[in-house]
């Protein structure tokens, strides 16, 4: 088992096939066993396969065509409307409607989501996160009848691999891990723990590509950059808000 | 190994036996595997044994025995700091101080969490999350000595169990998952998927316990009470603020 978490790599080719519902159950029922805060559950998981729907998760997540491709899209969401409607059903006020609650429910959505990547490797399927999820939250908010109360934080497609990609690179151990308290890095090390990325055949693709002189820069002025994370900052506040996890008085 | 997701239970009393070296870091390996956003790994994982610093973590984590007794804490970080500095050395202008920036590296660190709690599992540890970390996160960043860009999100306790218990309740499956879009819960609804739980000699003894008529009282009026969370809520707020997260114009 160990080793489907060391040979786990993204998906982003998949077969016209079909997940046989009761492997998706299993998977499914293997994510409802992560830990969650105080047993509650506040989360949900949306399964889309209807292609009509999935087009239009597709248009959300920037037309990324394993959307479309992948027969099953698994859109993993902090969920405190179940929760909500079940204390005022038994004369219980709720006080979930904050940040913190926000977090909570992120935290157990998202350890969930990761249960069900694990179990769906382990059946033989293949696993894409879509980051794309907390940029246009608001969009998959309205494509999935979102109510008050629920935010998606991730998303998984998932299906038969039609690609059979290598193992992606990783930092050496040592670049996140920390002994005891947290040692700040030095200018030496951050150059010997991104030595082996920065000389990979793929960094060197990349400068190509992007015409950029360093890795880094590929990351800060082509696919993350200031202007976009502060607009889908604006736009995730602003989700938080509407969906009722911003009354923090 | 879908065994291993679908048996696992909190661990909250530990054996005073050490974890050998050799299988913390492939349980720290393990972790590091998660898909992350764009491979940017923007996590840290803080893993302290030393009792004097185990101490002033339990203290934190509202002096929870288990942060005493296992012989291993592993505090989850969204960290951007690391991929900061990587950028300052290669003319690189990083744009990630930010709300967004810090869902994406919290994102980042809960699903290596998971990772990290299936593969100790796997090798016979037991775990246990202590969702304490976003309450208490200003006074982690003090203990462990965390830098601006860098805020703990959730952290597990891991050693060899002492104590065998059987596995938690769960929803019905049904309570959790939405097929196509998201369906929601009618009156009915409600009472049937928590009938089971209700009705659990758990319940009752909590009912007795905590002197409430309802099991969401017990929630809404003693566990998770809105006082609380409107606190934990300013305070975490604050945090991400002082972290430099919340730089969204």
């Amino acid at each position: 088992m160990i080793d489907t978490l060391l040979n786990h790599r993204s998906i982003r080719k998949y077969k016209p096939k079909a997940i046989p519902n009761e492997i998706l159950e299993k998977v499914l029922l293997a994510g409802t066993r992560a830990s969650t805060t105080g047993n509650m559950q506040v989360y949900s998981m949306v399964v889309t396969s209807k292609p009509e729907i999935k087009e239009k998760l597709w248009e959300a997540h920037f037309k990324q065509t394993m959307v479309k491709e992948a027969p099953v899209v698994i859109t993993f969401c902090a969920d405190f409307n179940r929760f909500n409607k079940w204390c005022e059903q038994r004369k219980a006020v709720p006080g979930y409607d904050n940040f913190l609650s926000f977090m909570t429910a992120a935290i157990d959505a998202l350890l969930v989501s990761q249960n069900v990547a694990v179990a769906a490797e382990d059946h033989g399927l293949g696993i894409c996160y879509l980051g794309t999820t907390t940029y246009m939250a608001e969009k998959i908010i309205d494509i999935l009848d979102l109510p008050r109360g629920v935010v998606p934080v991730t998303t998984l497609v998932v299906g038969y691999p039609d690609a059979n990609p290598g193992l992606t690179d990783r930092l050496p151990l040592e670049a996140t891990v920390h002994y005891e308290t947290y040692s700040d890095y030095k200018i030496d090390d951050i150059d010997r723990l991104y030595a082996e990325k920065e000389a990979m055949e793929l960094t060197a693709q990349l400068l190509e590509e992007n015409q950029k002189e360093t890795l880094a820069q590929v990351f800060t002025d082509n696919r993350y950059t200031k202007k976009d994370n502060v607009a889908f900052s604006k736009a995730l506040l602003s989700v938080l808000e509407k969906q009722g996890f911003m009354n923090n008085d």
